[in-house]
C-alpha cells in the first residue's frame, strides 16, 4: 500500500482575516448566510484577505470507456462517449455552453475511449476502455499508475499554466457503474442502496446494473483498504486520472469545485491517499446518484446547489462558480459600516 | 373589496416548443434537472423558443421605515434605513455587488424611508414611516391606494425601459415583522410559527417581536380576505407598493425573480388580487425567515438556491439570476443529437 501524501494546510490567517472583515461591512452579521462562509474559505485557500475574483477556471474533462457498459448498465451505447468528446472540442456540449458563461475553458483529456481520438487530447491515453469489472480487474497495477501520474502531471499542467480554479468533468458510458462500486468499497454499503439511474437507465437496466455492481463489489472488498489496489480491480483510467488530478491539486494549493458522482468516488479515493486534501474541494452541486451523496457524507462536503443534475462533464461544479464569485466579491467589495457611515448595531 | 384583476397567461405553445427541443439536445432526458424546467419556463414567459439571454434585468429595493421598530423588533436602530439607502446610491451595498456580477442595475425607490432623501428617489414618496401596527393601522386607505398605484407605475416604467427580468428588493427596519403579520393572517398561522429572527435579534429580542406580531395579528385577521385592508392593517407603503410593482409585472408579461421574504409576503397579496399572477414569478433564494417559507408553499413556489440567506435588497434573486442564465444557454445553445453526430438512445 502506498506511503499516504503530506497535503498542506489552508491558510488560517488568512481565514480569520476574512472573518473579521466580514463583520465589518454593511448587512447584519451572518445575512449572507453560506456566502459568508464560502469567502472566507476562498481566502483561506488563495492564502489572502480580501480574496481575488477566479481569473482562470479550468474544467478538465477526463474521458474513458468502461467494459461494464456491454452488460447494458447504461441508456446509451459506448460508442457515445468519443462522440461527446468531439461534442465538447466542437464547443457543443452543456459544459462547454456553461463554461463560455462564467468564463472558463474547457479541457478534454482521452484517458481510455475506446476510439482513436485526435492526438492532441490523447497524450496521456492508458489504454481502450477497461476490464469488465465484474468478473476481472479494470487495469493492471502499472495502468493505474501511469494513469494516477498522467492525472498528476495533468493537475501540475494546469496549475502552471495558471489556473485558480479546477473542475473535474468526466465522460464515460458506464462510469456511474464504477463509481457505485468504488464507492459500496470505500463506505460499506450495499449494491442496491449506491446504484442510480446514471443517464436515465429503466427498471429492467437498473436491476442488470445492480447485479453487476454487486458482482464487481464482491471482487473489490477484498481490496478497499488500498486506494490504488481499489482503482486496479474496478475503477479504470480516467478514474485514475483524476484522483492523481485531485490529489496533486492539494499538493499545489489550487482549490477544486467538485462536480457529480464521479468527482466525488475520486475525491473519496484522493483524500485516502493524501489525508487531508479534501480541505482544498467544495462540492458544487448534489447529484441524483447515490453514490455521489455517500462520497461526499465521508468527506463532509455539502454541496452548494441542488438542482438534481446528473449530467457530469463538469456542469454541477461550473454552475456553482456564480455563489462563488459572488461571495468572493461581497467580501472583497462591500462597504464597511464606518466607510459608508451606516450605524452598526450596539 | 377589489375587484379580481385579470392576468395574462404564459405562452404554452413557446413552452412545449422548449420541452421538445430539450429532448434533441446532447445530455440524457433531463439530466439538467431543474435547469430543463427552468428554461422551459423562461421560453413561456418570453413566448419564444429558444428563449433569449436576458438583456437588462432590473432590482428595484422599495424602501420604507416602520413605526413597530420603536418596539425592538430589529437588531438595528431605524436610521439604518436611510443610511442603508444611501450605501445603495453609492454602490457600495451586498445588491449592488452582485447585481454588477450579473450586469443588473439596481433602482432605490423611497416610499416611505423616515427621512429626507434626494429628490431623484422620493418622487413616489407616501409618507414617512407607517403606523404602529400593533395597535393602530399601518396606513390610511388613501396612502395605500397610492402606494400600490405608485408599485404599478414603477413596474410601467421598468418594463417601458426595456426591462426583461425584474427582481423586487427591500430596505426597511422592522419590515420582517408586518411581514410575519401578514403571511400569518393570510396562511391562518399563529404568530410564534411565522416570527423569524430579523436582522439577528437575541431571545429577548425575539420574544418582544412576537408579542407585536401577536397584538398586530389581532387586529389584522378581521380584514385577513381583503389584501388592500390588510395592507392598510399591517403593512406599509414599501410592501403596497411592492405589491402593485408584482401585480403590474405580471399584467406587462414580464417575468419575476423573487427575493426573501418580503417579496413571498407581498407576492401572496399580488396573487390574491390578481390570481394567476405567480406564474409569472420564480423564487430566487429560500430565506431562513419562517414567513418566506409559509408564502412560498401558499404560492406553490420553491427556491431554486437554499443558502441560509437572511439580507433583501434582492440579494436572493440576484444570486439565482446566473442559474437561470445556465438554464436559457442551454437550451438555447446546445448542440442537437443530429447536428453533433452523437447516437441518442434506442
Amino acid at each position: 500500500m502506498a506511503d499516504v501524501i503530506d497535503v498542506p494546510l489552508r491558510d488560517a490567517e488568512a481565514e480569520a482575516a476574512a472573518r473579521s472583515r466580514q463583520a465589518t461591512l454593511t448587512k447584519p452579521a451572518g445575512a449572507l448566510g453560506r456566502l459568508e462562509e464560502l469567502a472566507c474559505w476562498v481566502a483561506s485557500v488563495q492564502g489572502t484577505c480580501p480574496p481575488r475574483a477566479f481569473g482562470r477556471i479550468r474544467a478538465v474533462i477526463f474521458a474513458g470507456d468502461h467494459g461494464v457498459a456491454a452488460a447494458g448498465v447504461s441508456a446509451y451505447p459506448p460508442e457515445v462517449t468519443g462522440q461527446m468528446v468531439a461534442n465538447f472540442l466542437a464547443g457543443g456540449a452543456a459544459v462547454n455552453v456553461l463554461a463560455r458563461q462564467v468564463v472558463a475553458t474547457v479541457r478534454v483529456v482521452d484517458l481510455a475511449v475506446d476510439a482513436e481520438l485526435p492526438a492532441e487530447i490523447s497524450g496521456f491515453k492508458v489504454r481502450r476502455s477497461s476490464g469488465h469489472i465484474d468478473h476481472e480487474d479494470a487495469l493492471t497495477p502499472a495502468q493505474t499508475e501511469a494513469a494516477f501520474a498522467a492525472g498528476r502531471s495533468i493537475a501540475d499542467e494546469e496549475v502552471d499554466g495558471g489556473a485558480d480554479l479546477l473542475i473535474p468533468g468526466d465522460m464515460g458510458i458506464g462510469n456511474t457503474t464504477p463509481c457505485a462500486v468504488l464507492v459500496a468499497a470505500l463506505t460499506d454499503r450495499e449494491a442496491a442502496a449506491l446504484t442510480g439511474r446514471g443517464t436515465g437507465i429503466d427498471d429492467a437496466g437498473w436491476m442488470r446494473k445492480v447485479a453487476v455492481v454487486r458482482d464487481a463489489l464482491r471482487r473489490a472488498r477484498r481490496v478497499a483498504p488500498d486506494p490504488m489496489a481499489l482503482l486496479a480491480c474496478a475503477g479504470g483510467a480516467d478514474l485514475a486520472a483524476m484522483t492523481g488530478f485531485l490529489v496533486q491539486a492539494a499538493l499545489r494549493r489550487t482549490p477544486v469545485l467538485l462536480d457529480g458522482v464521479v468527482s466525488a468516488t475520486c475525491a473519496v479515493l484522493a483524500d485516502s491517499l493524501a489525508p487531508g486534501a479534501s480541505q482544498w474541494w467544495l462540492a458544487g452541486s448534489r447529484s441524483t446518484e447515490p453514490a455521489q451523496q455517500a462520497a461526499l457524507e465521508r468527506l463532509g462536503l455539502t454541496p452548494i446547489l441542488d438542482l438534481g443534475l446528473r449530467l457530469g462533464e463538469g456542469t454541477g461544479g461550473l454552475l456553482a462558480v456564480p455563489v462563488l464569485a459572488a461571495a468572493v466579491g461581497t467580501l472583497a467589495e462591500m462597504a464597511t459600516f464606518a466607510d459608508a457611515g451606516v450605524t452598526d448595531r450596539a
